[in-house]
């Protein structure tokens, strides 16, 4: 595994098997054949080669099919593992996984909060080393590690450009600061891209599958994976649905612009009808502009437990989404959307029932085919699942920006 | 060339290398090798298979590089030919197109309008005869028609729900009618996806570009091109732009929603909004459904003449467009959006200007690399070019949907 990326219009073998073993769970050199394009010649070489990488091991026998019964394969979960990394404001959560996504062990850590990189890296790295030797690992054990950040990426720097909200976090080059620290190759990625790898790798989705994780930490994304391919536009910087306008009339949004899903229905805008009903002292909140995803997460227990007021807000709050995945979705024809993240709080029912309705309703796609909704069974670990993933899939990494 | 659709997960080997070709002009073998991943003997053997195929030429020696002088390839343009038809409801467009893109010859004819298929499809059948007949052909010359339309796109039955104005377009199997009245294979797309291809094909874009391009003809549409891949997300039904919201306490939209794109800015919101300002008599608009395209272009012309309330319906219909323009961008990350499509008119390059101001001032990555805004420079051929070169080129089909 190197950082290495490749632009479009390579060809990677290896990883379209790898990936077909994956979404398969058990298959054959011969379904290989078929469903690859490629010859049976090249299916049994790369098979031999991921055999001697341990990559794959051989499960027996498929069906009597008049010839000799085949040899099925499949991955090899334990051959290979990796840490993923999510840093966001609130937390820093850590996992160890194989190549099954499988977590093997997790760690949460304090957030950055506004803290420069100088005060949170160290404690990062603190976190990884202390996984690894919990499980009894020495760092050669693992591949690499995966990091999934909020900000605006820098795929040529491996940094960051923003967000992190000390500016401090502009142009920092987290990939190669951790890697020097860790002493193994790192990865960087969109939270929200990384959450969609995480539920494309782990919960087994066919790769013909087209799909959207919208994502919610302090803010929004959406991570979308089109058949199979991580969608990561020119420069990983995709899914700000955040800055979709909802209302152009609506309040001014940090971006500049009016009325952004961010500025109508994010964790601030939220608070900030809950304090304009006067809710602060019965829920408890701070109102401080680093209380937000806390406050948030109060006023979406109160929603969810039945208290009338926060469902009001908390509802015109999903509806705003909802109206942005609607036209989203007629822009991406999506087969399924997922909700993750930490960020939804109880309410993220309420959210995909929005959602799902207005989908139902309204989505140019409907007379011929359904946009599922579902809601992650990853919890809060699908962004760092997704990032390790990164470490463990070379497939998912061809399309990579950064050596463009 | 089949119409036959393959999921992904396939690797093209053949369709991967003609592309490599194709966005270098001239190439040698192992340029070939470094920028495809695949080995030396795979790009031989599928070099030699292209040239007895004639789809490539050998052009001569490179640079000199210390051992033998490189021999250079370069498509065979004349080596194939295909037809593209655009139907839409104003014109029915009949390109001629070798494997350059290159249009050879061109027919242009009424428009499908709200007539019924069995009136329209005929009709097509005669003007892509006398096309080929035109030049000198026969059937046998042409590797099959490529079909662009406006309409929700049936994948699976190779036909139409709906948009061309009479329902009797619902369900209609419009390859297959074709493809029985021609001879020859016919395939079916979007009308902005078509256009997106034409671009990528004829105008060069190198294989890491993603770009959309924003095509208008009687609505509007996004094509999508992400790093060499076209996106056609689950079925084919990707880019309704025209059904972003714009403004929710805007005007019902067809689609059942408010203010969206098409219901502020579309050419029926236009015309309407001209009338409002009394302007039917002086720009000679008449004011009809099936007329909205023409009195657009005549309100477009008058705004690129100067007209000063013309300008200011266009303008406003410019900034309703800019503003999903941005957001659109902020979900996809893109190098460079085209406008493109009959529909525009003489105002194109104020829409252009007006989202490139929007762009530079508000896109969420506008710190990380510009978003370039160009206007097609293939006029109203793009959707018609597009269609043709899904049949000229293996590899912008492998990802189709259809058989999924």
């Amino acid at each position: 595994m190197t950082d290495t990326a490749r632009g479009s219009g390579v060809v990677d073998t290896y990883g379209t098997v790898l990936d077909l073993i994956r979404s398969h769970g058990t298959v054959s050199r011969t379904e290989l054949v078929g469903r690859s394009g490629l010859t049976s010649p090249s299916i049994t070489r790369i098979v031999r080669q991921m055999l001697e990488d341990g990559l794959v091991t051989e499960v027996g026998t498929g069906d009597f099919t008049g010839g000799k019964r085949r040899t099925l394969l499949q991955l090899n979960a334990s051959a290979r593992r990796a840490v993923g990394v999510l840093i966001d404001e609130v937390d820093v959560t850590v996992v160890l996984t194989d190549l099954h996504g499988q977590v093997l062990a997790r760690r949460v850590a304090r957030g950055a909060g506004n803290r420069i990189p100088e005060r949170v890296v160290p404690k990062v790295v603190a976190e990884v080393e202390s996984l690894v030797q919990g499980e009894g690992l020495d760092r050669q054990a693992i591949l690499g590690v995966g990091v999934a950040t909020n900000g605006l990426q820098d795929t040529r720097e491996h940094g960051l450009r923003a967000d992190l909200h000390a500016t401090e976090w502009q142009h920092f080059p987290l990939a190669r600061v951790l890697g020097e620290a860790l002493g193994c190759p790192v990865v960087t990625e969109n939270d929200a891209t990384s959450a969609a790898i995480g539920e494309y790798w782990t919960q087994r989705l066919p790769t013909a599958h087209t799909f959207a994780v919208v994502y919610m930490t302090s803010g929004f994304g959406l991570g979308l994976v089109n058949r199979g391919e991580v969608y990561r536009g020119a420069s990983s910087n995709v899914g700000e649905i955040g800055h979709v306008t909802v209302d152009p009339a609506g309040p001014e949004c940090v971006c500049g612009r009016r009325g952004c899903l961010h500025a109508v229905g994010g964790n601030v805008a939220v608070v900030r009808q809950a304090y304009d009903l006067g809710l602060e002292t019965e829920l408890g909140l701070k109102g401080t502009p680093r209380s937000a995803p806390k406050d948030f997460h109060k006023i979406s227990k109160a929603a969810a437990d039945g208290h009338p007021e926060a469902e009001g807000v908390i509802q015109r709050a999903a509806d705003a989404l909802a109206s942005v995945l609607v036209s989203i979705s007629n822009v991406l024809d999506l087969d399924q959307i997922v909700f993750a993240g930490p960020g939804f709080g109880p309410s993220v029912q309420r959210y995909a029932d929005t959602a799902a309705e207005r989908l139902r309703s309204y989505a140019y796609v409907r007379a011929v085919h359904t946009t599922l909704v579902t809601i992650s069974t990853l919890g809060v670990d699908a962004a760092a699942l997704g990032a390790a993933s990164l470490v463990l899939h070379e497939r998912l990494t061809t399309n990579r920006p950064g050596s463009r």
